[in-house]
């Protein structure tokens, strides 16, 4: 093959080897916005499912997306034993689902002779068969090697012989599946190179699974050895530990290796938001630490970092942000020296003078807080509004001067029915010279005070609008201080959103659950009148 | 070197660099119990972290865990520009904090020159100095090469100048760090095999990070080239995308490579365990598709893989699941499900025979309650309660007929001196034909409501000594439904112990957090009087 070759071709099995994940379970509709996502990013093959094999994938063959850069691709098996192609509805149902089709088959002796059953030849004659047969019915056939990286070790010529069956009979590329996931980069390395001496590079495709954490560097490993087909899913989502992520391998094939994947750089830039859809679609948080597109992929920490990323990001970045569509964060912590602190508040566009008193303080202020057990990673309003205040910036909305919880339970009789489940709520605030009672109920002790803290603020006219709109999406709880049992210092971030589409984060620390709940509500509150450029009307 | 040298050590770095990922504070006490368990699996050398960076880390080298098997490390920075090793505070607390010191230093002529701003001659005096210094001071040095692999790039001499004037005053070990995370397997590979040219492969150590999803393969690339120590963190913890995972690379280098890495066999049967003690103390839910160890590792779902899994396991796994602690889980039938449960009866000793109705209704009750999100690992306890109650062996101890918790604060001015504070719960109890009334504050409502339920149970003279002895040494909430702010479903898990060491934990879910307590609460009461063979009061 020409190793200056330097297009690499992205097959995508996200819709078929993602499927089988554990939880994973999409519907028709899901599948469609996937591809259409795939789509933008100018994936070269979709593989769309396997018809037949279940109702979701035959009603999405039935009514398949329109795609304007992507090709889409039907999953199968070569034929059956002992059944001429002709003659096999598994292989006719393929050649009526989709213009591309990728076949299946087996390339491990042992796999042959004891999971089929069948003689060494007979398998060969079924991939050649099933290749040939479609070849004629469809624009473009390919053929899937299972287990080729295990029946190479076991019995090279054997399972040479069967890629070469496949490649001979027409197949536009023989795919080399890493079916378990074990084998190491350097011997994938080796086994492609020996392939591509007998196919050319540019037939030949790598599908690996994450078994070792290894999917991605096995297949960068293919594609140094020649191959020139990636097959690989969103997010790695698949079966076990996943499938070889495309998300990471796009960029480093393209602003690494220096290959052409087919993506333009503005659709490189839409990586991130791809990577998100797919999560959207099963409901996940997104990963965090995730290469090149993870909320964390470009953060910095450490205080020595901050100062040196701010003179250079060379520095501390392997690649620009805004590249993959990811952004720098600066983030505080215990760790987090006075410079990535006043990053910080530059980043949240709080001007700080650094040699001004109130900022020494501030900083001391946020370095003990986080002893105390406060995180303010992640919950940048609480931070920003601890800032303003330092600076005599933020004005104070309300008071309140009490709460009172009540949580109550009664049970009927010895089958424990329950029959009185109460939370209840009472408040006292003051805005301005006014002061207001209220109580609410709530399935909670927390919603319930939630409750009782809004229907207040909502008798405040120049309040109402903002306070409206907040919505609270998100409330985690932590222990902080362990082995102390029920009495533990408690960390409660609540994560809310209003009606524009704006998310931001909060945090409340006490050894009462109650109180630090009470706290990350206080801030989100507050954060939302501050940013809507309300006017305190307490004075 | 010899590369025929089959020992490769191991370094972790989970306390140190694992503390810079976004979203981790440990305290003290967490960095103790990790230590721990790294002394565990034999890790040789565990980081700490950095004497005099944080009052964690002083508070943890203050009092350091005893070690049976590793090796505690500090690590800090070479001396400081015009300045003597003999008078450099941080290099003297260093010496003072452990026996065994890691020294981070730049070999990238750009960041001695930009970021530094001194001479190129000076930072390798600095390097040499330091390690010299600290040789006569604590039993083992060890330098870390920062940003090495991006200064090899720039200016490979003088990165190696650098870490030679290491290895010449003495380092035990010069460390490789990919300190951006952005090199590729191959490179790793090639410059690693010069270095080793250089120096001896087993004085070399491969520091790396994942920002590529690479950091596991450009790990196994540097032992391949010779390196013979070996930096990661337990499940990839770390700063942006994370770094090398251990978990990942210590099978992998045991059970493919035939290295030997001071990890036993059996030890090594505590992969999965260990992994998970790590997760336990973030409070995160741990990674179902982590290689190896997660949950989804082992896990088969298609049709066709689970009937040949079952013929012959090593068609589908690339390792046996047992070695690393982890275990086969097939997916797709319903009784999968049934015998998976009945195994784990059998597993707490609790004799089960399948026919019976009993165990149907049992079995179903695990499923349903699974699907409202009690999770029984790692709540052992209330499993056992649910399994013997349907089994009619559990007695039943106590019925509470009603709780009652009220919560209050009040604040007395403007800058919010909180003046009240209060926990109160009030319970009325059943025991027998005896009704029991009881009050009890706490320091937040579910402090309360424990004190106010063992209140009642030490007045029962049979129960006395059993209640007297439980001990909560650990309260974890985890929201379960996302998405629905203060309404979200809570599970509530609590450990307790008693006076004869024994740990137990068991769980609680309601919408409610009080509620969801108040389960796990009475659950781990009845657990200890059932254990102790209490004869139940209640009839």
């Amino acid at each position: 093959m020409n190793m200056s070759d330097k297009r690499v071709y992205l097959y995508d099995s996200t819709l078929r080897d993602g499927q089988q994940t554990q939880g994973v379970d999409f519907s028709a509709a899901d599948k469609t916005a996937i591809a259409k996502a795939l789509d933008e990013l100018s994936i070269d093959y979709i593989e769309g499912g396997w018809p037949g094999a279940n109702p979701t994938d035959d009603a999405f063959f039935a009514n398949p997306p329109k795609l304007k850069n992507s090709k889409l691709t039907a999953f199968g098996m070569t034929r059956r034993a002992g059944r001429s192609a002709s003659n096999d509805p598994g292989l006719a149902s393929l050649a009526q689902n989709a213009p591309i089709v990728c076949m299946v088959g087996k390339s491990w002796d042992f796999q042959v002779t004891e999971a089929l059953g069948i003689e060494l030849d007979e398998n060969l004659a079924m991939i050649a068969d099933s290749i040939a047969h479609l070849k004629t019915k469809v624009s473009e056939v390919m053929f899937d090697a299972e287990h080729f990286f295990d029946g190479y070790k076991a019995n090279r010529d054997y399972a040479l012989s069967a890629i070469k069956a496949a490649y001979e009979a027409g197949a536009r590329w023989v795919v080399l599946c890493d079916t378990n996931g074990g084998t190491l980069p350097d011997e994938i390395f080796d086994i492609v190179t020996d392939v591509c001496s007998q196919i050319p590079g540019a037939h030949v495709g790598i599908h690996c699974h994450n078994d070792t954490e290894n999917a991605v560097a096995n297949s960068l490993a293919a594609v140094r050895a020649g191959a020139r087909q990636v097959q690989g899913t969103l997010n790695g989502l698949g079966e076990r530990c996943g499938n070889a992520n495309l998300i990471s391998i796009i960029p480093t094939l393209m602003l690494k290796m220096g290959f052409d994947v087919g993506v333009s750089k503005d659709q490189l830039t839409q990586l991130r938001r791809i990577s998100h859809i797919l999560d959207e679609r099963l409901n996940r948080e997104p990963t965090r630490q995730a290469a090149y597109v993870g909320d964390s992929a470009f953060a910095h920490k450490g205080g020595l970092h901050v100062s040196a990323v701010e003179k250079n990001p060379a520095c501390y970045e392997h690649v620009e942000p805004e590249l993959v569509g990811n952004q720098r964060h600066i983030l505080v912590s215990d760790q987090a020296g006075r410079s990535n602190i006043l990053a910080r508040f530059r980043e949240i566009g709080v001007d700080v003078d650094p040699k001004s008193e109130a900022v020494g303080k501030l900083v001391e202020n946020v370095k003990q807080r986080e002893f105390d057990g406060y995180a303010y990673d992640g919950a940048e309003a609480s931070f920003e509004l601890l800032a303003r205040k330092a600076m005599g910036e933020l004005d104070r909305y309300f008071r309140v001067t009490s709460f009172r919880v009540i949580d109550e339970r009664r049970w009927g009789d010895e089958q424990d029915e329950q029959v009185i489940t109460m939370s209840e709520a009472t408040v006292k605030v003051v805005v301005g010279d006014d002061q207001f009672m209220s109580v609410a109920e709530g399935n909670g002790p927390v919603n319930a005070l939630d409750a009782a803290l809004r229907k207040v603020l909502l008798t405040v006219p120049e309040y109402r609008d903002a306070v409206e709109q907040i919505e609270l999406i998100d409330y985690k709880v932590r222990i902080i201080t362990r082995g102390d049992g029920t009495r533990a210092v408690t960390r409660v971030m609540i994560e809310s959103r209003d009606a524009e589409g704006n998310n931001w984060a909060t945090v409340g620390v006490s050894t009462n659950i109650i109180e630090a709940s009470y706290n990350a509500l206080r801030d989100s509150i507050t954060y939302k009148l501050f940013k809507s450029g309300v006017r305190s009307q307490h004075g």
